[in-house]
């Protein structure tokens, strides 16, 4: 059984990575909504394999990072303070070699290590502390974030989305939903992992938005026939100079809005100020295995390898707006997010 | 058990639908490669039902169809010339309704009532002869626009191909292999059907041509790396101004050729003079409910619909060359199929 839930009302992957007093509770994604089935965490190590193995992907190993640095924290509730920060960041540097594109994850471990190293004393405390304020940042910049996002959709919308964007998505919905548009969208199912047929589908139900599955092959000929007004996406990162990196499809999705003139916005709370450009971003390759088979079954010839990129790199000439938590920039000049430019 | 092999040394696929005394047996594409099944139809109808249930699709509708007429000529065997010319013109009609968008059932209808018409008597016999000559013309010409295609790879080349081009595509391979030239294909699975991981995949190896498997939606990401010379399909049909009505996915897949400068070759025995655009080629759709299963098991949430266009089409701004039996066009000059036009 999972702890009861932190958010109630949030869609139920908006909740999906508890903190318990025996460990973190991870919703699996792998076989949701097919089944609500738990992965207990007990460790650090068990919540960096769970990230690894996809437990939970999207928005999930960020919170799985805060609540795992808790556990390291709990781990060295009884040493001194040096031994127990020593201990927290190898903890955080285990924990963000789990994925190494979307930068999520260093992210959560920064928010932990500040307010531990801010703490003269009771670190455990003060972990819990700066997990929380993680917790909070996190859901605070995606409404901000889903606000502007929304600003830029028409008042009847036909959006397009790939892969499952998480809170980056809910935040929009909502607040779309909050202006009184009508939104209906079209989701690609994502393979191999299908996040899309599964847990984009799902969670757009579960908000009450009328939505259409289709392959991920589908997108450009609806696009050619007029029938959707926005694709949107969340990014795993955003670079100084407008590359967008994301769930593998992006780009050929984006390319394909570029030729029929449909806007793409990509999401994102704020460029990471590390990368500078695409080249920059490391790209995950999985198992190639992992095409080769749907949900655990065999699905390819047996004489056939996979190859599986996680991650594509779009380039700032396909995307139309960046949309961070302090409004949209065009690519081009998203590195003004952090030099005080306004947002357009 | 099926008739003996008619092609002794092709490929499974290229040699799956087969007319013996009893019937017409199909290879259950559905199941290949994990089962050899064969579907027996006894009749016209039996046969033009296995064509809709997808028993076999790409070029194997045309087999069944030139077969299929064989059966409908044996019903009225002891008929006079003009009943049973009548009625093979109605089996005709049924066979074509199979799939509106490929216009290959058409052709072998009119192989056979050809033979028909110019048969004082023994409609039968005609009819057999006439289903033989269709049978071996396309066979022919397939070679022959596969060896134009082959002259437009490069030595060593590194091929993306889309959903099952099947005997299109058996021909540039075999025709390359001769010239001598290193071949490597990626082929995207083609989801629903999932004809590229299980036809595609099972025949290129089938062949000895080593064989990558991807999702639908990455090879933009192999394009932009430049890891892709050429994007080759087959297609359903090419209308008199260069528009490639293909598979569902093509279009996309065409757009982000064009945008990273990959050239793309459809291959067509001939264009349609009936069909003088892409507006005139009706699309098919298909069960959405395809969209939401994976060879028979939900893949997809329970509260999401699907859609299935089961065709696009792409424009001739996207396509570099039309390849047809009579060598490779412009697309925008492969009306010169029919006027004698100099093929470049």
């Amino acid at each position: 059984m999972p702890p009861p839930a932190e958010h109630p009302g949030s869609p139920t992957l908006a909740d999906s990575v508890r903190l318990a007093d025996d460990g973190v509770h991870i919703l699996d994604r792998r076989v949701f909504p097919f089944e609500h089935r738990w992965v207990h965490a007990r460790t650090v190590e068990e919540v960096a394999r769970a990230i690894e193995d996809m437990v939970t992907q999207s928005s999930g190993p960020y919170f799985a990072v805060l609540w795992g640095m808790v556990l390291a924290a709990r781990e060295v509730a009884d040493a001194d303070p040096d031994t127990a920060r020593a201990h927290l960041r190898a903890a955080g540097d285990r924990l963000i070699a789990t994925r190494p594109t979307n930068d999520q994850p260093r992210k959560a471990v920064a928010h932990v290590l500040a307010a531990v190293d801010a703490a003269e004393h009771d670190i455990a405390a003060a972990a819990l502390a700066g997990a929380r304020a993680g917790d909070a940042d996190y859901r605070q910049r995606s409404r901000a974030m889903g606000r502007a996002a929304a600003d830029l959709l028409p008042q009847q919308a036909r959006v397009l989305t790939h892969c499952w964007g998480d809170l980056y998505l809910v935040g929009m919905v909502e607040a779309a939903l909050q202006q009184g548009k009508q939104l209906s969208f079209v989701c690609t199912e994502t393979r191999p992992y299908l996040q899309g047929a599964r847990l984009t589908a799902e969670t757009l139900a579960e908000m009450g938005v009328q939505t259409t599955l289709v392959t991920d092959g589908m997108p450009a000929s609806l696009m050619r026939a007029g029938q959707l007004d926005a694709l949107v996406t969340a990014s795993d990162r955003v670079t100084m100079d407008g590359h967008v990196i994301n769930k593998v499809g992006t780009l050929q999705l984006a390319v394909a809005a570029h030729t029929f003139g449909v806007p793409y916005h990509a999401l994102c709370h704020a460029p990471d100020p590390e990368s500078a450009t695409g080249a920059d971003v490391p790209i995950e390759f999985r198992d190639g295995e992992d095409v080769l088979h749907t949900l655990g079954r065999r699905t390819a010839s047996r004489r056939v390898q996979g190859l599986y990129p996680a991650f594509d790199v779009t380039d700032p000439r396909f995307v139309s707006t960046v949309v961070t938590d302090r409004g949209a920039f065009p690519p081009q000049r998203v590195h003004e997010y952090w030099s005080g430019g306004t947002a357009s």
